[in-house]
Formats: C-alpha cells, structure tokens, sequence
C-alpha cells in the first residue's frame, strides 16, 4: 500500500540524519526516558539484549540513582544491567548519550520531551499516543486537551511496520501504535484495502491482560480486584477508537466508524481480539463460500507470508495468547459463518510486545537499517 | 409473556403429582444423579444447605462409597455430609429416595434416566441439553445423535424462571438452561418481546471460566495450558446456539439466527456476555438517544425489578464476573452509543449458579411452592 | 484447657449486659464500624444473612451514602442491602444502633472506637490487633507505638473459640485473632497443651493469599505484581510473632518463641500453614512411631472432634485451602517423619473467614447465645 | 571445592570426543528426544535461539511429523521452527543427526536412550532423574525399581555448573539436577562447604507452579484444580531428597538427611525455597551477629560473584519468582534471626530455565567450550 498517508521527510531542523551516536559500525547508541511502567521493562530488556543497540541513558524520577537490576531483577545476569543508573529526565544528558531516543512517557507528557529532543537531532520512538493521529481535533475530542505540538502530527510516522514500512525507514519521529490498535488493524487492513470487507458495522471486541492498564497504585487494579473477574470497560468510546478509525479510514478512503469494547482479563500480558466483520460479496452457497474463503486467505498471505511477526494460523487452530506472550509474535485466524453471512477473525498479541516496546524496537531496526527481527526473537 | 411456547402439563403417568416425598411438613426428599463434577458439587452445596429440601441419595460411578465430606472436604462443616455416601446411580434406588431428581449428567445420559425416572413418579430437573430443544431435529444438527427420547420434548419445561415461572410450577421434567443461553437471553429477551430490538443481526460474545468445561481430564484444561492465556473455541456453530436461538425465536415469533462466540478465560467460574443489538428505532439526536434510553430502562425495570436474581446495574457500573461468583444473580448493564446506532448490553453470571445449579435449585423452588430464594442466597 | 489465661469478667461499666437492643426474641442488633475492606465486606455477608444478627448500622468514611449493595454488588438479591447507606463513623450513632459491634479497622484506630463503645454499654468484637496482646510493651515492641488503651488488655478475651469458648461467653470485648496465628495456633495448641511436642524449635511457614494485605492501593499487591509471583515478606520478626507466640507461652506455661515466615501467592484467599515440631519423645522404630502417632491422633480427635470449624483429614488428604475457601473452616493434617524425627502437621483456611471475619461471628455466636453455626454454614 | 564426587573421565567408548557434527566452526549439531513437554519446549526455544547451536532433530511421539511451530505456535518467527519437524524417537537417526543429545524423557525411559547413544559417540544431557544418583540402591530405595543402567552412575557428572564445572566440561553424560535440588543446592552448599553451618536439622520448605508437574492430562493439575489453591504433596520422602542429600552428604563428608517440604502453587513456572539452617556458631549479642553475618556475605560473594546465574540480593530485597521467571537466574537472599538462633535462606528460580533446561544448556556451553550465558540472556 506504499505509505498510506503519503507521509515525507520533512524539513525540520531535525530532519538531516548523521548518526555521530553510532559508537562502533555495528551499534547505536539509544535512551528511553520513563522506563519505569511495564512498556519500559520491556524496551529497557528488549535493548539490553539488541545486537546493534547500546543503551546509553535511562530515565525514571521514581528510579533515579538506582541500577537496572536494582529495579528490574531479572535483568541482572546483563552486566550492562548492573551498572547502568537510571538518571532524571533531562533532555540534554539524554540527546547527548543517544542518537536514538524511546518515550514510554504518560500521553501529553511525551510531546513535551518530543519536541526538544527532536530539535537537538535525535530520532524519537515515542510510545505515548501523542502523535498517532494527524488531526489536533481529534486529539482533543478523545483526549480531553490541546494537542501540545499540532506542529509535528503531520511528521510522525505511525509505526506499524506492515503497512508504514517505507515511511518508517525515513522517520524521526515514529509514533508507535497502540495496544488495541494493533491487534485490530493488523488483522482488518488488508482485508479493508481489497474491498474484501465492507467499511461498515466493524465490531472489535477485546480481552486485555492487567499490564495494559500500567504500574499504577489503584484500587481498580489491585490483585483481589482483577484475579476471578472479568469486566467491560471505557465503553461504548474508548480513547484508542481515534487512532484505530483514522487508520482504517485513511485505507478504506472515507471516515470509518467502529464498535470497539474492551474487556479487562486476569491475565499479566495479551490482548485477544474478536473481528465481526461483513464480506463485500455475500456467500450463500458452499461453492460461494469456499470461493471467498480462497481471496480472503490469498489476501492475508499476500499481506502477511512474508512478514516475521505475523504468523497466519492453518486448520482448526485459534489465536491464544499463551502463544504470543513474549513474543513479538501476532497471530491471525478467520472463520465465515455462513449461518450469519460473517467473516470472524481472531487475534492475539503481547501488549506489551508487539503492542508496544517490541513493536517500537522494529520500528527501531527498520529506520536504523537492522534486520527487522534484531533483538525479536 | 405468560408461557412462550405454550407449554401444559402433559398426560403421562408422570404427571399427577402426589408428594409421598414429604418427610416431614416443610422438606422435600431429593436427589443428585452424577454429583461429581463442578454442577453436581454446586447442587451438594445448595440442597444440603437448603431450608425445605433433604438430600436423600446422590450418586457418582468414580466416588461411590465415599461421603460427601471425603469427596468434597469444603462440605465437612454439614453433619449430613460426613455421613452421606454416594452411590452408584440406580433408577430404582433414586426412584424410592426421592421425589425430585436432579441430573448433572452429560448429555445423551441424561435423557436415559430422565425417562425411567419420570414413569416411576419423580420430577425430575435436567441440567444437561438434553430436553431444552422441541426439536429433536435440531438436536441432531447440534448434538449429532438422534434424540434419546423424542416424545419427551414438548413436555419438558425450559427452566428460566423469569420467563417460564408459571409452566415451571406445574412441570414434572424441567430443562435447566445452559450456562451461556442464560448469560444472553436475560439480557435480550424482554428488549425482544418489547420490540425495542431488530431480531436480526444479534451478536453475543462471551467469556467463560475454565469449570465450564467440566472436571475433565485433558491437555487443553491443564492450569499452565489455560492460566495466562486466552482463546476462543467452538467457533462459529457452538452447541449452545440451538437453544439460545430457539428462545430468541420463541419470542420473535420468526426465526432468528445469532453470533455468538465463547471465549475460554483463566478463572474458576464466571460468564462475561457483551451483546451487540440494533434498535428497532434509531437515534440520531441526543433527544432521540434520551427517548430510547427511557425506554429500554422501562423495559428491563417492568421485567427484572421484582426479580431477585437479576441486578440491574446504574451510573457508571459494568458487570464483573467477581461481584456475581459464588451467587444466584446474573448482572446486567446497557449502554447506547450514538457513533454506531447500536445498543450494547452486558452481563456477568457464575455459569455454575445461576448459569447451571443455582437455576436449577430456582426452579425446584417454584415447583415445590417454596419461597423463590430459598437456599439461594 | 479452661480459660487460659484466667480471665473473668471485669467489673466495669460496660459488665452488666442488659440486650435492650433485642429487636424481636432472636434477633439481636449488630454495627459494622469500618466496612470497606475484605474482612468488612465478608462480615456484612455473614451478618446480613445471619439467622439471629439484624444488621442496623455498618459504617465507612469512602463509602459514606451509598447502600451496601452499591459498595458490594454481590449483595444484590438481599433486599436489605439495597436500602442499608454506609453511614461516617459515629460512635454516638453506632452505640445507639446495635448491642454489639464488630471492628474493622486498622490497629490503632480500632481501640479509639473500642473505648467509648465499650462504655456505652456495648459489647465490641474487634478484628483489629489492638486488644490480642495481654502486654502492652510487646505491643509497643512489635506495633511501634503505645498501646493506646492498655487497662482494656486484660479485660479483653482473645476470641479463638475452640480454646477460650467460655471465657467469650461472657466477654465485652473480644479480641478476635490474626489470620495467621489461626492457622498456627489450633495445629499447635492441642499438642503443646498435651506435653507431645516440645516448646522449642518450633517452625511455621505460611502462604497467604492478597487479601491478606488489605484493600490498599500499593503498588505492591498490583495484579501484575502478585500474578506468576511468590515471595516472602516480612521476615524474621512479623507482627503476628508477638500474638502467636502470647498464646503458645500461656499453654506452655513459659515464655516461647518461634520462626515464622510468611510468603505470599497469587491467590485471593487462603492460608497454608506447614508446621514443623519436634515430638517430645523419639520414634526411631516402627512400633514407636505407631505408638506416638496413635497419641497425636487421639490428642487431635480430643480437641476438635466436635469442633464444627476444624476438619481433621483422614488416610492420604491433605490440607488445601481450596477446599476451605468461602467457609469458616481450617483443615488439619499432620505425618511423622522417621527420616528427620520431626512431625509435620498443615493446616488451611480462609483467611477472611476463619481466619477473621467468620471467627468473629463465631464468638458473637457464642456470647449471644446462639448455635455457633448460625451464619456460618 | 573441584569435583566433590572426584568424577574423572571414564574410558568407555564414548569417551573419546571427536566432534565430526560441528557444522561450521562455531554450531554443534544438537537434537532432543522427547520434546513434547514444558522442559522439551524451553529446549527447543533455547536450542533454536543458541547461537552455537544447530538444531538438527528434535523427536516426541504424539507429536511426529508436525512442524516445531505447528506444535509451539510461539516459535513462529524462527524460520526453522517453521521447517523442522518432529519425528519419532529412534536411536540411529538421532546419533547420527548430532554430536550432543539432550533427554527429555521420565525418569527410567531415560536410560534406555542414554545407552546406546552413549555407545554411538554421543554426549548426553540427560534432564531426568535416571543418573543424577551415584548409588543404583538409593535410586531404587526412591524410584521404585532397578536401575537400568548402573555402570553409568559412577560415569555421569551432575550438572550443576557451579559446583561441578571442571567436571561437565570433560563429561560424556551430564545428569542435569532436579529443580527442587538446585533451588536448594545452590543456596546450600557454600555454607556448608565453610563450615558456616551444620549438616543437621536442616529444613527446606519449597512452592512450585504447576509446570512442574508437567504436561500431563491428569484431574489434579486442570486449571480449577490448581487455581485459588495451594498444597503440600509427596510429604514426607519426596523423590528429590535422594539427590539432594547425596550431594549435601558429599561437600559434608558425612551422611546428610534433610526436612523437604512441596507445595504445589498456581502459577505456571517459578520455584520458592525458604531454607531453615543452623549456624554452626552462635550469635547471642549483636556484636556476634554481624561478625557471622560478614562471614555468610563473603561465603557467598566468594562462591557467586562471578557466576552470571546466581543474583545475590542486597539491602530489603527478597527473592521472587516473578523476577527470575524466564531467565537462567537463581536468586539468593538471606537473613540471620537472633531471636530463634537461626539463618534463613531464600531462593528462587524458574523450574523450567535454571531447575531444567536453561541449566541443562549451561552445561552444553560448558561442555562446548562456549561462553557460559550462550543462548541464556
């Protein structure tokens, strides 16, 4: 699909690309400010552990003074870990330890660390949703205040790599993808962009594990609170809808608008989606039927065969997201049900692999000219 | 709705209905055919602890000799089950112990006791599939044999009691429900009767606890193979659609077809049902958005007020399957959202209490005379 | 044993003990001061179904306003929970409401309460530490601070029914245990108060469940914090050492001390307890060990054969707090092992239950008069 | 301490040590046998992501002929889990396929595979109990049978890289530990060996997930068997005493018998052991205690500064099996209680990386000649 939004290098001071960070041929050097919550664990691990990334600088205010292995444990066979100190946010020291820069920043506070950061020359991979969408309208309708850098939307790249790739490759400002979003769009665009489904009566029902609602001491999330329940929330218009309905309309041509409910689980990690969606054609007959099914699984090996992180599911086998946790892994299944003229697709993913830090990392390779799996598998 | 589906008592030998049972003024004698699994365990707990009902025989092939206590040790605090044992099932012996059977059987068993049972004057209340078609047709599409005992069909009740308390009080075979069925036609049936909603294009998606798979021996039910992991199954034609459909049509006086896809949760107990329904009339406007509201709220208020099992949640609450586990309540919540002209209804249940014995033991209630909530709460 | 510590029943204001709150002939009126957490919410479900208990005030500073069921959902089906409204903490209107009044509240703030209640006239079950420890310098010991009403210590009985059952009867103030010196003492008492094992050496090692740590907002006791996690805390001076070992000196009749060490696991409820004794006398033969294990059997039958709470496991059963869960039980198991010379004995229970809110009604049981069952089963 | 057993390479056939299966200069081939369980799957994952490993067959019966990703979906994105399938287990193939064998078979089955690929030239990392044992008369005494295999005993090295290093690295059949001995060993033997404490009285109290258990369809380990419980099982002679006291015994010089208690937790991986060990001083005056407690700090700095797998814990730290799970770590942290006399010990590891095969491929690297944390960060 090329670069759906026709997205090109600006000319930002930020825009030239040197790379003075890269401390041997084979290695650069990158910081993550706010890596305290689980995104942050996962990127602080995910670089730690990456054949071409150095990680030169990480912020936490809570953290600060302390090692890696101080605060994550399980880092402490690194030796890296046992002796890199989280530092305070301070834009400079980061933009001078790192050519590449990860925010895993609460929305609203990563533009603020954004905009500097990308002035002095360095490449952002921000995680935070402010710099998802490309209208500051909308921005404010779902999240509740003034876009703080309406400037630099039309720059961002959305970091989804199987359909962004191109413009990844030239970003310096990658706004990587939500949770939900993800697992909702790998799934549904290249199906949409066939005209294989209708833009219509999109329903994405999903699951999420704990860890998507981040390291905060509430009530809500508390272990007696989550374990043996299982509940709707942020319904009927959760603040993921905007990203999730620009993609889909940016492919489909015209404004889409989705259902979208997400369900909270006792699970640590994995998002499982549920896709109802409606076939352009209808199928009545089993002849009719077995024809669909043939485009709709020639479209997603079209899409997907060759892709490292989506894994299409053969026969009876069904996304579970045991299979995905730690892994950057997104595994898609589909089903049509010729009793309700539907086509069901199913996924699953880590949040906070694919649906966050792992999908950042390969948002990393890809501008940084790695192989995409470096630090994936 | 007085009685859906019609339904009187029949003129089989069964159907005159002494009592003989009645030890003493205030207790009924009964019985618990295949007390081994999770709704058998769940039937135990409740007729041991109910205040009009005497457990006179429970039977279990693997635990006969056994008491109570020994087999479930959560139940050793009850007199009676440190001296009850279970025996091994025997239409004859049952049929003197007691004057309702319970089965918690599989299906296709069930009905070959059932049928003995009823001739030598027991009521009995099912809780397998086994009598909640009309259609032995349909349960050959859906259960894949003939039907054990077809002329039985259109004598059993379907035992939902908020919506067949009359034919239950004179039913000598009640049908108990399946655990999903009761998770979507509670929350869907009165907006159906009411014509609040189109019969068609209905979706429920569910989320179940893994005892809804009952104690079984398999690799997929193992702990490490359902603990942090989620997936869905049984997709896209689950056994239980022959009933849920079946109601829905009872009520919409046509066919109706659904979506429903069970997804299989690491909890204990708990159904989690997000439904999908287009009103009958849309609301474009906040006024008419307003109207509707009022008139859905009117709807579930006139069927579910004075019900004791169903809680209407307000405000701002959901449903969460922890505010429902371990009780006879089924849970429901409603939203309308303007962005895609659809109602959302969800609902959360125990699938072992009101979604299998505890409606059950509601029905023994109402046939017996006894207070509704008796034992239930 | 008599009551261990020989307490009789003081001669203060609050000794007489009228009943004027008496609402019909078996109903006595009871308050909930401090019902917002899990030992809270368990005592409102016991009370609010409690044969012989009317609950007449229940308070809550968070929750102040709304009805029981709007805080506790589960409570639904019981119509008294849909009108009874959390009221702020008022000794004035709490006295006037109920004749006895159970604390939930945190040590500390429990004894501001007990005080003017107790000379109000009422009689106070306090779940709280304030008034377990006979010494008020072991109190400041193992609290941190002075005991804020120390000539209430030796009024107060400690409320472990099944070794202080007559010294409640006639309590005001009881004091009811922690969940861990529950699940020790029982195992251990009969043994320590029969001379078979010695007083020294003793080792417990426990698991808890999360409610253990209260409804608290800490990062913590998160979901993701305490899923797919064990650890031990707390160690090697817990509280709980000062009360565990207060008891276990009284039967001894000199001062004992004990290694205890709690952990935690990621269930919602439940302590295990597995002890480790050393016999008084050797069994190095056969014959000795048959002999040493007949007399800890008939030690344990003696003490808790016709305890309703403690269930004494048979032939290859051992304890699992799954199985006690939701009840007021505490499973005990116990084996020799010829290979050390120790004696092993576990024990389970819920820890909101038996080991708090359920043992409280337990005394309120017995002080009032009632069967000890009554709410319990 | 070298090689406490004085294990010097044998002169069988197999011990020569040619190499002929490196396929390039720096990948051994490799294969496992009976690869369909938790510590075959973590091989595999281990194997395919080993940088000097070649995995060139990988057998399980159920599962011949199926792909690596069709049977562990997670490893999808490795090409060659894509290709490789399984086949079934026979001897020629495998030791013809590669220069070192990994065992993934029960205990007993295990041997019959060890021998004759022993006899081909073969190395074999055996992960069962079959040659952990010197003594075939203990093996019987807690397996049940002969040993199959009793000329081997004396040959084998146990492969716990900590202690035995020097050993592995000339070994032909590596006996890699249980999981409960190693969270046990590695805590255990460098206090011992200093003499720090006795060899009497010691007490291991350990929690396991589940996986443990292993990939069995048995009712005990089904999901709500397992989850909201916890249990002591195989109390009081467990299996894994009698390697755990044989190599206690061997660094005591003197026969060892220790107190073991399991319990069984709900979580999917992750063992906890609290260890109660006597010091063979004592320590009445706090002056006492901090001189014994630098002695303990410089015993264990001295045995596991340098090892990358051990993590002694600083400061408040306590070990916990969320921070170890997934990684090759053992962490350690310990406490001396001057109330009781005695030193605590905790420990924690994932019984599937380091209590299995993350362990066994430590042993590989060390027997390979490659850097010890090859394929293990």
């Amino acid at each position: 699909m090329g670069r759906p939004g026709g997205l090109v290098r600006g000319d930002a001071p930020w825009d030239s690309k040197p790379n003075p960070f890269m401390s041997q041929p084979e290695k650069i050097k990158v910081a993550i400010v706010g890596a305290s919550g689980y995104s942050g664990e996962e990127l602080v691990y995910r670089l730690l552990n990456h054949p071409h990334a150095e990680l030169s600088a990480v912020t936490s205010r809570p953290n600060a003074g302390q090692t890696l292995a101080q605060v994550f444990p399980r880092f402490a066979t690194h030796s890296q870990a046992r002796t890199l100190r989280f530092i305070q946010p301070d834009v400079e020291v980061v933009a001078q330890s790192a050519g590449v820069v990860f925010l895993a920043l609460p929305h609203g506070v990563a533009a603020e660390f954004a905009v500097p950061l990308l002035e002095k020359g360095c490449t952002v991979i921000d995680l935070s949703a402010d710099f998802r969408l490309r209208s500051a309208a909308r921005y404010k309708e779902f999240y509740g205040h003034e876009h703080p850098a309406p400037a630099l939307l039309e720059k961002a790249v959305y970091g989804l790599p199987e359909f962004y790739r191109a413009a990844i490759r030239d970003a310096r400002l990658v706004a990587s993808p939500g949770c939900y979003p993800t697992s909702i769009l790998l799934p549904t665009l290249p199906l949409l962009r066939a005209g294989l489904i209708r833009s219509t009566g999109i329903i994405a029902d999903s699951m999420s594990g704990v860890s998507g609602a981040g390291r905060k001491a509430e009530l809500d999330y508390l272990f007696c609170e989550c374990n043996e329940s299982v509940r709707a929330y942020g319904v009927p218009k959760h603040r993921h809808l905007s990203e999730i309905e620009e993609q889909l309309s940016i492919v489909a041509g015209q404004p889409v608008v989705i259902q979208f409910t997400p369900h909270l689980i006792p699970v640590n990690r994995g998002i499982h989606t549920t896709l109802y969606l409606s076939p352009a054609s209808e199928f009545r007959t089993e002849a009719e039927a077995a024809a669909l099914g043939a485009r709709i699984a020639a479209c997603y090996q079209e899409a997907y065969a060759a892709e490292p992180f989506v894994h299409l599911l053969e026969g009876k086998a069904l996304p579970d997201t045991k299979n995905v946790v730690g892994t950057n892994l997104l595994e898609i299944a589909w089903r049509l049900d010729p009793r309700s003229g539907r086509l069901l697709v199913f996924s699953a993913e880590d949040n906070v692999v694919k649906g966050a830090s792992g999908q950042a990392v390969q948002s990393f390779n890809i501008l940084s000219g790695f192989p995409e799996t470096a630090g994936l598998v």
